[in-house]
């Protein structure tokens, strides 16, 4: 019985009407009015969204346990509960003014699509585990996708983690403690996955584009993932009173901080390809007064590409204006900080066979496609076999109030994912 | 007795050391640490220093009241109590991060004339009064001389403070009330100076420019205060996640703020004058993450010069390039609000010939000059002779914790105001 084609896959039943109400209820645990959702890192809001997702994973007979960091793992012991698992996830973290999609659909779905293997009657050969990660947005201590980047062994973010602090001043260890975790520990090295811990790892999500809504498609199968690279730079002047400074002695560090944002369009247009973006989604004047002329100014960018090089061409070109914006606005270049600069992923062979299988047999249709966005499948597949599962989203809206999703797609992705976890944990 | 020249103008002695004891005390009430200054209207900080200033005048001798708004006022009655005072006085807030000497020096050097005038036997025909402007910074309430704008008789500001809030959507009445003030009022023109009450206004401040300091001359001589404007433009996108959305699909809220900041650059120095500047102090995004495209900006724009029509010119400029910013970026123009655009002030020749009669009997060095900060005497010269006395300042920093004036320099321009006050009394 523990075969997938031991049952109809057609006949595998999706409650969506619950699943969407548990995406609302989730989305009231929100530092910002509806419908923005503003829910970060280890705040009270992030805490009661985590007890909110453990207890349906309990709900779901799944048996939950924790990491030292917040990573949420539910698992379903298979047939053979001694071989490695297959595992599905996302995050439920959400930006500041965002949606109540980006992530979720990942966790929430995935417990529903082990409801849905349940109610099947399907008992799987693997174990099947669900993950909600821990920060998969930066917003927070600056580092995007924490848990899954911790998991998948990076030495250097166990190692920043012991001296990381927030805006506010507050290091991460204490946060962490405050949200209950970290008890211990001061060393999160015990938070890496080992090699062969997962047999593959799969994740559902929006795609955060229009391609499937414009083509009417129901699922996306991600091939790539775009590489990001995210800069933190700041630029320092004299400032001055703005009525008495006159115009040839200023060095105004705002105005160089406004250059440096639109050279940053600028070499991402140049670069000639439409996989290359790049965003100034962070510019903060100081002292920030309507009569001062900014002695500082911060600003923070994002850019990505399928192609790492172009990537990295485009980094060079953004610091080497900032350079020269030093040198004709006689302001210091007082930081320049590349915060990460990760290589692509390319999604696994059979994963995507896997994937593609289950639609076909779902009679929806696919295609191939590239993610734009970064998600924890991006470190996952440091260490695992990968894929991703894209359902459509209104107009590709994401990261804001009007991200949307319509149940029936909600179900579609959800079922596909129960298929393939379903042929996953039998190879 | 009450004769100017009953006493010898070079035997006036001013203690300019315990003036520098306390302008270094009152800058210790800061919301950020020194040696900057951050003082924002009625906040606990700013109560205490009101306190401390109501303190030192009521040591001198004077007799103190406050009006609706927190107005300050210490008076010494003359000879002939019925006659229309003189009065003197500046501001004791501070932007965020400023200094110490901005305002201040025109506050407590003014309580110091007055103990200079008490020490050396004078005895004032007009009574003498000393005020502290309420909020002469724009910081909290985006109204800049707040409080000498309506002691002017704004009927505009009157009517507007009955619905300002701040950026914490607090209101400008609730706010008035945690400080003490406005107990009874709703309608502020209670306020409001009748024409007559003061025979002549004079202002003692730091230059908050370079020319005195570079050209070694103790005294500058205001004869004209510059035109300041204020404006307030909001920009807005469609926002979305910094990976998923396309460069050609974008509206990026953010860029065109940075393209307006440039403008602003641009058209100021267009106008081909030195006397015309242009600032953003001001830039906000919105949500202000690293990896969402801004979906609104906020921008604040604070331009001046000292011929009116050219300022205006300047402004007008500005907002037809923030419309073409709206055609090429496909954002919105959801704000452009002109905050004020208020007439330069020409200083009274009756004033101006007593401070330069009082710095030649001084033997202090002086030369007239244009004020390009604009300051509580812009306002107060809608109702009475105006004139303002200028020292010199280190590098003409202003706004900035940098922001320095030596003993000496101070101590002269107490000791010029202190004879022009004896001189505008006997008048
Ligand atoms: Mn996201
Ligand atoms: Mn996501
Ligand atoms: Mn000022
Ligand atoms: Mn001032």
């Amino acid at each position: 019985i523990h075969e997938p084609h031991s049952f109809q896959p057609t006949s595998l039943s999706v409650d969506a009407h619950t699943l969407q109400n548990q995406i609302d209820e989730l989305s009231s645990f929100s530092d910002s009015p509806a419908p923005s959702v503003t829910r970060v890192l280890y705040t009270e809001k992030d805490v009661l969204a985590r007890r909110y997702v453990k207890n349906l994973m309990e709900l779901a007979g799944l048996s939950v346990r924790e990491d030292a960091v917040g990573n949420i793992f539910g698992r379903w012991d298979g047939l053979e509960p001694e071989l490695a698992a297959v595992a599905t996830g996302s995050h439920i973290d959400a930006i500041p003014y965002s949606g109540k999609y980006d992530g979720v659909v990942g966790v929430l779905g995935a417990i529903e699509a082990i409801r849905v293997l349940k109610r099947s009657g399907f008992k799987p050969r693997r174990p099947l585990e669900v993950i909600s990660f821990t920060s998969e947005e930066p917003t927070r201590f600056e580092i995007g996708c924490l848990g899954s980047r911790l998991l998948s062994g990076s030495e250097n973010l166990a190692n920043a983690l012991k001296t990381t602090t927030d805006s506010q001043n507050v290091s991460f260890l204490d946060a962490a403690r405050s949200a209950g975790y970290a008890k211990n520990e001061n060393d999160f090295s015990s938070v890496f996955l080992k090699n062969g811990t997962y047999s593959a790892f799969i994740e559902l999500h929006i795609e955060q584009g229009p391609i499937l809504e414009d083509e009417g498609i129901s699922i996306g199968i991600v091939t790539a993932i775009a590489a990001p690279a995210s800069l933190k730079v700041e630029f320092e002047g004299n400032g001055g009173h703005a009525g008495a400074v006159l115009m040839p002695n200023r060095n105004d560090a705002g105005l160089a901080a406004s250059e440096l944002a639109l050279a940053v369009e600028r070499h991402v247009l140049e670069s000639g390809s439409i996989d290359t973006v790049g965003t100034v989604g962070i510019l903060e004047l100081h002292p920030g007064a309507i009569n001062s002329i900014p002695s500082k100014s911060h600003i923070e960018i994002d850019t990505r590409d399928i192609d790492e090089a172009r990537r990295n061409k485009v980094v060079e070109k953004i610091h080497q204006s900032a350079i020269q914006i030093t040198k004709t606005r006689g302001v210091k270049l007082s930081e320049f900080h590349v915060i990460n600069q990760d290589p692509p992923a390319l999604s696994d062979e059979a994963v995507i066979k896997a994937v593609e299988t289950a639609t076909r047999e779902l009679n929806l249709s696919s295609k191939f496609m590239i993610s734009r966005a970064y998600h924890d499948s991006l470190f996952m597949a440091r260490l695992f076999p990968m894929g991703m599962i894209f359902i459509p989203c209104y107009k590709g809206y994401s990261h804001k109030p009007e991200e949307f999703a319509t149940i029936q797609d909600m179900s579609n992705g959800v079922k596909v994912l129960a298929l393939t976890l379903a042929k996953l944990s039998s190879q």
